[in-house]
């Protein structure tokens, strides 16, 4: 497996090629339906798609909506979650036209890989994925599905159902992604070669924190939706954890509440967050929030008005998924045929 | 698990059953299309699955093409091999009018469970599997792939999408067979009461040995299959292993290949084994082989017929598969419908 170094490197290195050939790159990313998004989700991965995708990447655009049925909560709210990801999506940038978003369940071809990536892996590979890893060092067996279990084969099928060769991943999906790359190899090996064995491309996103300090999540209250108003987020931020230190400073090592609202403003800004923090100087944490605020409302106000009006339009929305669903079905067809004419022949 | 006392004890309760409603019964049944049946598989299951079926119990009979295209040797010969198990099937009996007989990889919807379903069972459950489990003893986990782990949740699909609540096994298969029932209960109580908990109805099929006294198996040359010519079938017997008393009798604990040459008679002639040695006396090994000869022959002689008839009518054979699959789809995506359904309420 590769050192998250080498993975940088050659990220560094995509990313000159993606300058020079955007076209030679087809990307998939996705995300599980389970709720709006937020701007940890917008400055994490969703501007980076934006940005991809406006330099010419082919973006597939995954709708997990599968992986969530196993999760009552979410199920119940499933139509709404998956119109409100399809409305985030557009609102933050993602062009339709040229992107394929689509639903997991509506392209039954995507899961008839399962059966033939299977075979291309031992359960001592999948034993290395390091949660799973974790809760057998645990002696707790009974706690891993048989569905968390093979969790890295079913991402294989999603990436390569479309061919894609390019994955922005988090530093922790590396190991899954690895399994990706071993099934696509051993296919092409054993049989003929159908797949391009994906890179990693590393995001050089920052990880935001949420209000409270913690791990920016819907659950948690500390989020800030893309679809939320301008009180909610005033709201939101004015709730904040800060500290005592009236001089304020960017210095997430050793202040990590303030420096990330300094952070968020200098995001929404598109400014270095020293200058940012310098600027508010002995202001204190109310002058900071109010930046803050500031930032955050005027930055997401277009992006905001677009949500709304796409929100309104729900067959729009629904015409978007449809048209993305077919031509999912049709690659993920032709993919599926290629693979047991190879494994036939 | 239960034990196979258990299991004998509640398979002549559902022969009972049967017999006085037998269109309350759906079974699942089929073969992985890897060549010509042979007269083990005939005594073994087939002739089992036409008594059922005429007795009125409806039939699902699944071709596992899906499972062996990862066979390179099967995969290459697949489509001759998937329309000689049809014609194997119809030659013996199986009604194709009131049973659906179709291919693995025709339904998709059917994969569609697989993720649901693995969700349901956990890697401590896939683990007590015993091929598994030796496996890992003997620290080869390198050799066990995910498809094998995974192997009774794919089982558990090709059961229950079409709700079959009886399926005929033997009894090393019980303990894949209590993995489908788990995972019928499971999503039964945490969703719906979409599925029956299938019954395994243990078969009182002798175990039939190969002409050299190991397992009947085409790639040790030593099975007769049901497609062999009356010289073929003649030629593979006179090779057959025997002993040097030539006093024949039915003793299967002390003379295994004899007792099974006289077995294959006995069965061919709808007689007991006892009967049939006693007649033969101390006629040697060529009397026994003389009589199991012409006891095949003249057993297999009508089937031989309708399947010459049918191989030479490959449209015919193509159109039952059609007929099969296109029910079996209907099932699957009403079934897939309910799945989702009971999740997301």
């Amino acid at each position: 497996m590769e050192t998250a170094a080498v993975a940088e490197d050659r990220s560094r290195e995509l990313e000159e090629r993606i300058a020079v050939e955007p076209d030679a790159f087809r990307i998939l990313t996705g995300d599980r339906p389970t709720g709006p998004l937020h701007l940890g989700h917008y400055f994490g991965t969703l501007a980076n798609r934006v940005r991809l995708q406006r330099a010419g990447v082919e973006l597939f655009v995954l709708v997990a909506d599968y992986q969530v049925l196993t999760d009552r909560d979410v199920a119940d709210h499933l139509r709404e979650h998956v119109e409100g990801l399809v409305a985030d999506y557009l609102a933050a940038g993602i062009d339709p036209s040229t992107a394929t978003i689509f639903r997991h369940s509506a392209v039954p071809a995507l899961n008839q890989l399962m059966l033939p990536f299977l075979s291309l892996v031992s359960i001592a590979e999948l034993n290395r994925n390091p949660t799973v890893k974790d809760e057998i060092a645990a002696a707790r067996q009974t706690s891993v599905s048989g569905l968390m279990f093979t969790y890295p084969v079913h991402q294989a099928a999603d990436i390569l159902f479309c061919k894609a060769n390019l994955v922005p991943v988090g530093r922790d999906q590396l190991p899954h992604q690895e399994i990706t790359r071993t099934i696509a190899r051993r296919f092409n090996e054993r049989y003929a070669p159908v797949f391009p064995v994906p890179d990693a491309l590393l995001s050089a996103a920052p990880g935001l924190l949420g209000t409270d300090g913690r791990k920016m999540s819907k659950s948690r209250g500390n989020a800030i939706a893309l679809s939320a108003g301008p009180d909610e987020t005033a709201r939101l931020i004015r709730r904040a954890v800060t500290d005592d230190d009236r001089h304020i400073t960017y210095a997430p090592d050793t202040r990590p509440e303030v420096s990330n609202l300094v952070l968020i403003a200098a995001l929404c800004q598109g400014r270095d967050p020293h200058d940012v923090a310098a600027e508010i100087g002995d202001g204190g944490a109310a002058a900071l929030k109010k930046v803050v605020t500031d930032s955050v409302n005027d930055f997401l106000r277009p992006i905001r008005a677009r949500r709304a009006e796409l929100a309104a339009d729900r067959t729009y929305l629904g015409g978007v998924l449809a048209e993305g669903n077919e031509r999912a079905n049709t690659v993920a067809d032709r993919t599926l045929e290629e693979v047991r004419a190879a494994m036939a022949s």
